[in-house]
């Protein structure tokens, strides 16, 4: 038996995937850009076997055994197979991509986050595969066929995801651009708005703004394409002012094409539309003061939630700019509200709290979450982080260690 | 001493007005299309005096006395008055264009409806002015030059407002296109949304949208050429369903240019999302049972309420849709929160209940106005509505109908 546990991290996308030119081999309509996201606060973790001992191939996803009929797994594992087939093992195992195999996943996400947890959770579930079967090469065209943006999460830092131009999709692929270190002492605050009524899934949504938007022509012809380019240069030049107003613009610019979707695909609520002001003023404010590089910039994903790209010294005014226009609920603990990074915010300068006061809502977060950007999926070493009993093969049933 | 009372009516655009090519004169990228309002439920009313005995203009709104220095209200009676020293009058009053002018006027639209007040504003002063100076001709470019969507106000019906080629605007008129019983027994309710907070002005909003949305050039170049060819093909063809389809497409552009401005111009709230869905989920059902002709539509301005028109049979189950959804505050009642047309809604199916239930949000309205289309500015021949003195020429202090 061979069993190798990953993890892989969440991305965050600063040039947004939105719609597919194929719906089967998950191909996109343009090109993206993102952010993978460190995996000290957020990543999804399997652990897979496999063995010429079993007899089926098994899945367990947090802690439920689960159908793996699921059409978006078994292309991910038969493509896996697939090339191991065709690999040269020397003279052992050569029959290995014939074993079955048993997976065990969790997300170790703060629960209700509506993050982007399958995009992490496929990477994760291929770069494993991958490992365990000997496969080698880019893994990212195979883990875009269990979720689109999960090709980007098989990378770290800055990870540009082309659209390609073959039919079979060959190379739809995610390259890496730039290290997570590329802009120095980068942070991440993820604020986690409090639950609305459920909207439409994005496969759903995407499938409608491509049928039936517009103003969605225009962004895929004219907008991106120039978009991108600058975006690229703007990453080149370490150009922080620019990055933000391509990745403010871009979130802008998505969430526009959703509305204009017939129905509407509406994903931003007024505490998203109140977060996303209050950065506005931010930068307006430091921009009036000389100050360009202090900038922050916010990106919203197909939900609620805003994702706030911010120097680390920036943040340092930002995360109390945060609390003071969004204080936790009463109930709620300053540590319980803030997740991840251990910070000590700066006092806010009369001026800030000013702005914050002027947007205050209580209780319209459920919490923040505070993390950096960071590197690909990782091969975990140490037996004990192992979801599967290495001599069984099911799941080990105490888990202390997600 | 000469004095007139005028009425004016308020419209709703259903191809939106958004976007000037030129800020003085008031002259838009695009023409709009709206349908005016009945007088029954809002009106502008404006008393209009004008004596070679008065010593200088004045001006009176909502009970208070106000400065005449706004340069909107400036360039409409300076327009007039350029029009009435042109005419030719039959031997007496040849100088009437130099006599000074008292003006009073009120809005009669329930407090905080953040309803288009300004048009109806403008066409009832222009409309005024034209009758006590004797100006004849098309007065819809003079109270465009109050408030663009004014020119609008200055008929009845459906309203064709065409952006015009001249530098200088002159053919940029409003022009009747069908009455307002184009669509039989067309009714329109109001959803008057509980207020949030301040957003853009239109005229600031409208310049940062032509200034930084580049989904815009998309909407002025290719979406509303093609868009209002369509409206008014489905107008000439009373083909209610496309009516409705077009007029929710528009309102969507809209409000999409306006997120992708920035920063954004952000006037739908969750609730104003909330009654679009309604709709949606209403005229879903309605097509599934093969009843098309039975649909309603939603268009929504630059703030969140939404104003909805139906068919008069259907609004008898559109209001107690609406009214599930949507109750009334404790406090009120069922009176207070519907204002306007007296109806007896029907009781509501069990189908129609469940999918109320599924967005039911109580409070989230401040109250709902039903109301019809209609005509256009009126005359009030009884003295007794007259809003000045007809001795004096100064407001009549007590004035308890309005």
């Amino acid at each position: 038996m061979k069993t190798v546990t990953c993890t892989a991290p969440v991305n965050i996308a600063v040039i947004k995937y939105w719609g597919k030119r194929d719906e089967k081999l998950i191909l996109p309509l343009n090109d993206s850009i993102s952010f993978t996201l460190s995996q000290d606060e957020m990543c999804a973790k399997t652990t897979v076997s496999i063995s010429p001992k079993f007899s089926e191939d098994q899945f367990w996803l947090n802690d439920k055994k689960e159908s793996l009929e699921n059409p978006r797994i078994q292309n991910c594992l038969k493509e896996i197979r697939r090339r191991a087939s065709k690999r040269k093992f020397d003279g052992k195992d050569e029959n290995v991509w014939s074993w079955h195999v048993h997976i065990c996943s969790k997300n170790n996400f703060p629960t209700a986050a509506g993050l982007a947890s399958s995009a992490a959770g496929y990477a994760c579930l291929v770069y494993a595969l991958g490992q365990v079967y000997g496969v080698e090469g880019d893994l990212s065209p195979v883990a875009r066929q269990g979720s689109g943006s999960a090709c980007r999460s098989v990378h770290g830092g800055l990870v540009r995801w082309h659209k390609g131009e073959d039919d079979d999709g060959a190379d739809s692929v995610a390259r890496p651009i730039a290290p997570p270190g590329h802009f120095p002492d980068l942070q991440v605050i993820i604020c986690v708005v409090s639950a609305g009524q459920k909207k439409t899934g994005s496969t759903e949504g995407m499938r409608q703004t491509v049928a039936s938007s517009s103003l969605m022509q225009h962004r895929i012809k004219v907008s991106l394409p120039s978009r991108i380019e600058s975006m690229m240069k703007a990453i080149e030049e370490k150009d922080w002012p620019t990055f933000c107003d391509l990745t403010i613009a871009d979130s802008n610019e998505m969430h526009a094409v959703c509305l204009d979707t017939s129905p509407p695909c509406v994903y931003m609520t007024d505490t998203s539309h109140a977060v996303a002001s209050l950065i506005h003023k931010y930068n307006d404010l430091k921009t009036d003061q000389g100050d360009i590089n202090h900038k922050v910039c916010y990106t919203f994903d197909a939900g609620p939630n805003a994702c706030i790209f911010t120097p680390g010294a920036v943040a340092k005014e930002v995360l109390p700019l945060l609390l003071q226009a969004f204080p936790p609920p009463p109930a709620q603990t300053p540590k319980e509200y803030v997740k991840g990074i251990a910070s000590q915010p700066a006092p806010l300068s009369k001026e800030l709290k000013r702005l914050a006061d002027g947007c205050a809502q209580s209780g319209k977060l459920q919490y923040l979450i505070h993390t950096k950007v960071g590197d690909g999926p990782r091969v975990l070493v140490d037996p004990a982080s192992s979801l599967l009993n290495t001599t069984t093969g099911l799941p080990n049933t105490t888990d202390g260690d997600m």
